[in-house]
């Protein structure tokens, strides 16, 4: 960490600064500059708070060397984490895993259609969403407990391990008992309250990436998780806010490479909330993998009115298969199998 | 509403889409153009989804006409809400709301010199930080129960009413009883589950902004509080996320003006979060009178070690008392009290 | 397009509006609903001016129901444009077009050795940089006429057509008589008086887009172009300004397949600028190319002092060899050669 | 500037980036952490390209202490710069310039009706476009030279300086001869080739913010205008794209504070165009004096068809006689006249 003061900063003043982070176990090297004076801190400066050191008015500046992170650092964890589900081993190189299953559960026939049709295509996890967050109150909110019963049956039914979004801290024991992979939505992503519950879990956690987050507050909340003790976290980049107003998101798909240069983590990608458009998520889902992905999940509708390949939003069966015969054909120029 | 279709839509399956809308009571005019149909709705819209309408292969674009919110539109809702906390009547046109308080309470002697002084130079409400929102599970956190209970005596001591952040729906009962406004922080604006839960309470929401929500999404989230049957909402500009990075957000005070006109809830505005920088929060404060702000929310430190007027992100009491004198010079051009 | 009006709009104000709309040769249906009044306009709207109808006070808002481009829209112009430059077809779905060299032109020594190697590992066009957009006056500005000059030399002694940025209106004859493809930076997107004299030019034009363009801004900067008279426009995704500071800018690859929707226009990626890091190139190059890109901008540096493998921003020779392996091994999958 | 190198780097490497800072007068002081190796860098280091420095493949991250700007900066420059235009002094504390005028000359009759207008209100500069920024090429793009001879008449009927964009290098010159200030609107902030021709003006420059620029790139555009030996630039800051869609553009008013505070050019404000809706000007133009611009510019139309008091986008002369009022009332309290 290098904390640039003023020039004009009294001398007893910065004593007292460098001694206090000496008496923290840091190395203070100081170099005198025409218009400031910079500190440069050498050892572990992560327990620094830096808005506290920023109430200093002698502090012109901080500008940090290393990340915040640290069990979220592929610095001190090079090897990659695998997180096994079911026979999915998310994060090992030679696996794609996807993980498929419609937006919201809502009927038994509709979610066992669904994932009887995804696991004959080659899913490895069933998605389904039993509690919504949504922007209106007056909108669907899903089936809630209902809907993760019927979540649990079409497990049982198919031998897909089910992954399924929470929203409040008081389901959590809930959730750690009945799924396999508990989902926290992009606007979640910073509800510290959940983070620190989940870090008691036994269960895996896939963490979306808040709308407008960047990579690091994203791996911050992937530290809370680990910080409590559970380390099993899958991020999952869905499409940032952005000035497009075309698709709902943009998928930052530069994310993925970035991530995995700074980070141990398995990270997947979400093509269809990004979008919102069905005949986007084909291509998108392809250069998920193009970019080194370790995954994709993907919503798969099933609607009986409309019935063979003409979804809208999600893809039907039909448009899965396809869309998975792809994915296996040049999955082996990436060393992977889907 | 009206919803755009494609022109290749077939007339029996228009036919059962508007049969469909006016079994919902409400009104459709066909628009025949070019290259698509448009479907003019008349009546109330609220409750349709727009998201499952979409899911609709034939229908190319949605174009809400109305805004989404009702209990919190000016349309149904014309005349102004005042929210009364102690001897302040926030949103009434003649006053002026001065919240003030440190950032955490941190300790006994600190919070109550700090809320001396405050009321002193004019304060009309106690804020003060027990349960910290913190991007890194490293940060110091709040003294949490700790702190709400010197908050308590804070305002036994001053007479004050006291603001303060809410995490944790499990806290509601304990806020709702102990505190007189709940604040819910720029990160959990769209944590849904805990606006239900507020929507139950009977003491008044100061709502913050999202870090990059827009004001229909805001007021969308202050429509959940409003929908669970508690309308005492005064919301919050706090400053947004834009690419400037010498300001920690931008404030946008142009959603002042725009927030009374679809709303009629209260406004108030938070100088200190959004510069991060002490020497703006004078300017900004006079700028938010000038805006026609309902009020402001500032943080005033108390800082023994470096005594005197001199302190950095907060206000230190004696720039505090300046402001007061600033505002309350003005404040009569703007047919306002504070 | 429907416009919105009060409900309180005089009749007679109606009656004017609509009259005026129909001796534009535009049909009208009025649909009155219980707060507002909105007018269906059927025929070609491209030339009414929103902001102009905006001016009257009874229209509240105005909503298009089709896109404001039209030479540049596959509505009007459902086959895909191929622009040739050279052996490459750029548009052309069979076809992957890899525009390559450095950043800047340097010396003639550096330019025929990038020429000379990308060439053999098999580029279709040369790019390098004469005059350079930099933030700074105080930062290398480019070697201007004399880097042109060292361009077409470097034309001369491999056969490569090249790109090369233009910045000021003035030299437009000089660049359509002496390059083969002329590029329009990022920062320029909106140079209106620039875009209007590349109309008039015989050569291609490569369009950059704007740091925060959206995708209807960028093909309104094409249409500008084109509706001079010169259609060859070849539009280039070069990353979008985010919150993420990791990555210089975000790659918007969600963008390829949207422009592919709207546009018959040929888009290409480029995925140096975008990321500023040289091992995010060849990730994302893949990943333009699952996307359905049709082609790809890319920086190849010679480094003489740092000879092998081990460029940092740009690709040295041997990484561009390996990459062009890489590409040629997936596109088979994607019917495409490169 | 502070220079990152991993910890890796070779001995003889690193010897030899220091021996080249210390070639060009630098003096270096080198920090050696557990995970990389710090340059302290002192002296004057305006000329590094930053850039270039990162093409070193040891380093990994530059970090600046010192702000990129030179001439536009307050540090080397503590006393503000006062423009002189006509009767104004814009940068003058006890003044408070407005400039005011329509958004495009249209004709005789409405420029000088307008003109007359608002200097019987009190306007100190006569504002009028003649060249438009238009994102359509099918929407009107101006009168051009007609619009400027318009202008002129204006002068010299009413004796108010007048203020007119310029969108090409070709128009310098007779800028620089016919009108009083030149202005560069946001799409053309970076048009360097621009930028430095001004730099050769008489004239001042008002130089309004790109719309998702930073404050920094900013000043760095005013710097190209100062380097090129034109000092007089009038900074103006007009709102900036956010997610909001309610108002056009997000006014950042906190942008004043921090532009005073970086530099000591002049600022105004521009309240029409970033809201887009008159009922807005005048809460935001009394918010921008509040904050401590030095002037606004507001646009001001004559519409002969709506008469009296309601113009829609722009103000009519009525509704910029009351908000001359209401400044004067306040301005007393800011120390200014106007």
């Amino acid at each position: 960490m290098v904390i640039v003061t003023k020039i004009s900063i009294e001398q007893s003043h910065l004593d007292a600064m460098v001694e206090d982070f000496r008496a923290k176990g840091l190395e203070v090297d100081i170099i005198r500059g025409k218009d400031s004076i910079a500190l440069g801190l050498i050892g572990d400066t992560h327990s620094l708070d830096a808005d506290r050191l920023l109430l200093n008015p002698d502090v012109e500046r901080i500008m940090r060397v290393q990340e915040p992170f640290k069990k979220a650092s592929r610095k001190f964890h090079p090897q990659k984490t695998v997180v096994k589900v079911g026979n999915a081993s998310i994060g090992d190189d030679t696996q794609f895993a996807v993980i498929a299953g419609p937006c919201s559960v809502e009927t038994k026939e509709q979610i066992l259609t669904v994932a009887n049709g995804v696991k004959n295509s080659g899913a490895s996890i069933l998605r389904g969403g039993a509690y919504k967050p949504r922007t209106s109150p007056y909108s669907f909110q899903g089936l809630e407990l209902e809907g993760l019963e019927l979540l649990k049956e079409a497990r049982a039914a198919t031998g897909l391990p089910i992954v399924t979004e929470i929203m409040s801290p008081a389901l959590v024991e809930t959730f750690d008992r009945d799924v396999d992979v508990i989902q926290v939505g992009a606007r979640n992503m910073q509800n510290f309250d959940l983070l620190k519950e989940l870090g008691k879990c036994s269960k895996p956690i896939l963490l979306k990436r808040g709308l407008s987050s960047t990579i690091e507050e994203w791996l911050m909340s992937a530290e809370y998780i680990m910080s409590g003790g559970n380390s099993k976290v899958i991020l999952c980049e869905r499409g940032i806010r952005t000035f497009e107003t075309y698709t709902r998101n943009t998928l930052d798909l530069s994310a993925i490479p970035a991530v995995k240069k700074l980070s141990h983590l398995p990270v997947v990608v979400d093509p269809s909330h990004s979008a919102g458009m069905s005949w986007m998520v084909e291509p998108l889902s392809l250069a998920a993998m193009a970019v080194g992905a370790d995954g994709i999940i993907v919503e798969v509708h099933n609607d009986p009115k409309s019935a063979l390949c003409d979804g809208a939003q999600s893809l039907d069966l039909c448009q899965y298969e396809n869309l998975m015969q792809k994915l296996k054909a040049i999955s082996v120029h990436f060393g992977r199998e889907c």
